[in-house]
């Protein structure tokens, strides 16, 4: 049997970064997280077996982190020696990933939760999506005759090798692979980070998101965190505006006391952008290496950033803008070369780099819903991208002062 | 180790037709036949490893037509019942290949040359033509990174595609495979073929020129004659110029004789196909289905196809042309669309068909020089193809009244 997931280490770095915070600090922090597609005009459980999605599902949970597995976390020491301690590596030895409810929603949709403590449940996101992408286009795929399949593979070959051939040209530009949650296959996006770790120099492909394939490849598994620490951290923080309002703040001193300088990388966007460049101050400002982009307009977003550091008199060339919303080459040179000589830009390069053979990427997301009973909310610079029951979305736009109106569709 | 040729029906079916004809009346005639790379700029001999290439060609030398190869060319029916006799399945059963001579030539030239008897050194061209091209590819591929590599296959694989598109949209158009001699590779035109007998209806795409092929994928094995039956008829029966000129007549009657309507399509142009249209007779024009085109301009050749049925009283839409020259998917609309509704075309397609992955094609010919000691010449309708010693060629010009001063580089 083939199937999709076959280490717990096919997941994104970050998982394992925010994994061990919330196991040294919310360990058992009940919450429940919701598999969505939002791609319109797609009925997904029309392409997808739901037994069969059960299968692969369950033989996730069949899975262990092994031993070597947990050599390659004792042993990363990229961004801080012996960043993964000893009490959090014994947790994931013995790790099980939790129940999950599956069943056929309403108007073509799957609903998938899980309802666990977190420090089990934050390792099904990437697990969820990787399975159900790879499900959607095995049955895509097997629709085309045999040859039409391999014109598929060719078609990404091309494609890749035209992206090659356009980022040579400009080795300025630095990029990491973001791709596991969206890619066409495992195998496609082994195939990809193989190909990158050969043909492209080291100082351009700075690594991947993927544990696994960092493995393999012996390149550098990247990854801070996700809008989920900010989430979780509303609900388990909820008795008052001011509590919610102070959650966010609250995880960024976690994550500094947890990883230093190594991996503090901001994401600024769960509650807006504008919101996180007031409430950080200049103690973080100076400290923090930089931003992660996740949504809206990038080019607003580094005019911000640029304004926001020399707001507080830093000098933004020492800083780190990471870019990963919605990539493609073209994207990738124009922020780049809007920003040269004014602010470091890198790129977390995702769907487009493994899943880019022709067919049409789906956008799907599993988000944490609630925590200790508290429904949760992500607001994002792009309102598509918003998450959260409307009364919610609406009181947290009040706490968090937010007034954009930006909403576009997500491509990715 | 993984042999280029491994069948001696891995060849063109027009050798087993001729080569029955030549056993049966011209067994003994000795011959030289000779390689040839056409293709300018490119020193063949600087692709080729001498010692591989004679490896390649000991091998094929080793190799016997096996039994059910034997049974299926008796099978063969659809020219003719039992087309191929006994004495020449013996034959061929007990046939080995002939030795060959092979050296560095001047000027970047690979010489092999082939000294025996026509009979036997007959099988030699495609089997020489087959492994030059394939040693030449897979060193040019050598010099390709593995990624490099498959982006030469994904990119041939996209040119099928297109080709079928465009031709699905035209079912009117017929064509066979005649890219044996000049195929990227053995697995490659295998790998076309079973994707045209898969992909394209039978009715448009009727089958392959290779043997081995037809039989692999129960489709038509097609062909009849090529240059070298009128070229070496001429070298045997050499005694004045009215002989020679006597010779290409005589070769359509015995051909005629042999195989009747079933392969009754001539080749046109060995002397240019003025003198064709000239020599052949009235009787012979209502007999044979048609001709094949191999040089020049393919509109102008149909003109001159059509104005000789007229003037013999024939209705042209009862006769057929099969064009073979040069040939991609847009000559040939251009040249069916030209002549639709006026006279029946099909399509022998070759090089554009088993090599188009981007790597550009060389021009390389396996032809007889000599036969009974003498010079032997082929004008063609393009003089970039004339074969022959420079006065031998101006001694056939005057026997065969060729007037034509057209000369353009040959493509393939």
């Amino acid at each position: 049997m083939n199937w999709i997931i076959n280490s717990l280490l096919d997941t994104d770095f970050y998982k394992f970064t925010m994994g061990q915070l919330v196991f040294l600090k919310y360990r058992n922090v009940p919450i429940r997280t919701a598999f969505v597609c939002r791609t319109k005009n797609v009925w997904i459980s029309d392409f997808i077996d739901i037994e069969e999605l059960r299968r692969e599902l369950d033989h996730v949970r069949d899975l262990r982190v092994n031993n070597s597995e947990l050599h390659y976390l004792r042993g990363t020491n990229e961004y801080q020696d012996r960043m993964f301690g000893e009490d959090y590596l014994r947790f994931l030895g013995d790790l099980r990933l939790p129940p999950y409810h599956l069943e056929k929603g309403a108007n073509g949709q799957i609903v998938i939760e899980v309802r666990s403590s977190w420090s089990e449940a934050i390792y099904w996101e990437t697990f969820i999506l990787s399975i159900v992408n790879e499900l959607y286009y095995r049955k895509l795929m097997s629709r085309l005759s045999p040859f039409d399949q391999e014109l598929v593979f060719a078609e990404g070959k091309i494609r890749i090798k035209k992206k090659f051939v356009a980022l040579a040209e400009r080795p300025a530009i630095t990029f990491t692979d973001f791709g596991t949650r969206r890619r066409f296959s495992r195998e496609w996006q082994d195939y990809v980070v193989g190909i990158l770790a050969k043909e492209v120099p080291g100082t351009q492909f700075r690594g991947t998101s993927n544990v696994f394939l960092a493995m393999k490849y012996g390149i550098l598994p990247m990854g801070t965190a996700a809008h989920e620490m900010f989430m979780i951290a509303s609900g388990i923080h909820h008795g008052s505006d001011e509590e919610i309002l102070a959650s966010h703040r609250e995880v960024l001193d976690d994550w500094w006391r947890q990883y230093g300088y190594g991996l503090s990388i901001a994401l600024t966007d769960t509650y807006g952008t504008d919101f996180f460049f007031r409430d950080m101050n200049a103690e973080q400002a100076k400290k923090w290496k930089g931003f992660r982009q996740d949504s809206g307009d990038p080019i607003q977003f580094g005019e911000k950033a640029i304004a926001f550091y020399k707001k507080h008199g830093i000098d933004p060339k020492e800083k780190m803008i990471v870019f990963s919303d919605g990539l493609d080459v073209q994207t990738m040179i124009k922020i780049h070369d809007y920003f040269v000589g004014r602010i470091n830009v890198t790129f977390g390069w995702g769907t487009n780099l493994t899943n880019d053979l022709g067919l049409a990427p789906l956008s799907l997301v599993v988000k944490p819903v609630e925590a200790c009973g508290n429904g949760l909310v992500k607001l994002s610079d792009n309102l598509a991208k918003a998450i959260g029951k409307p009364e919610d979305v609406e009181r947290f736009k009040k706490i968090f002062g937010y007034s954009s109106t930006d909403s576009q569709e997500c491509r990715y």
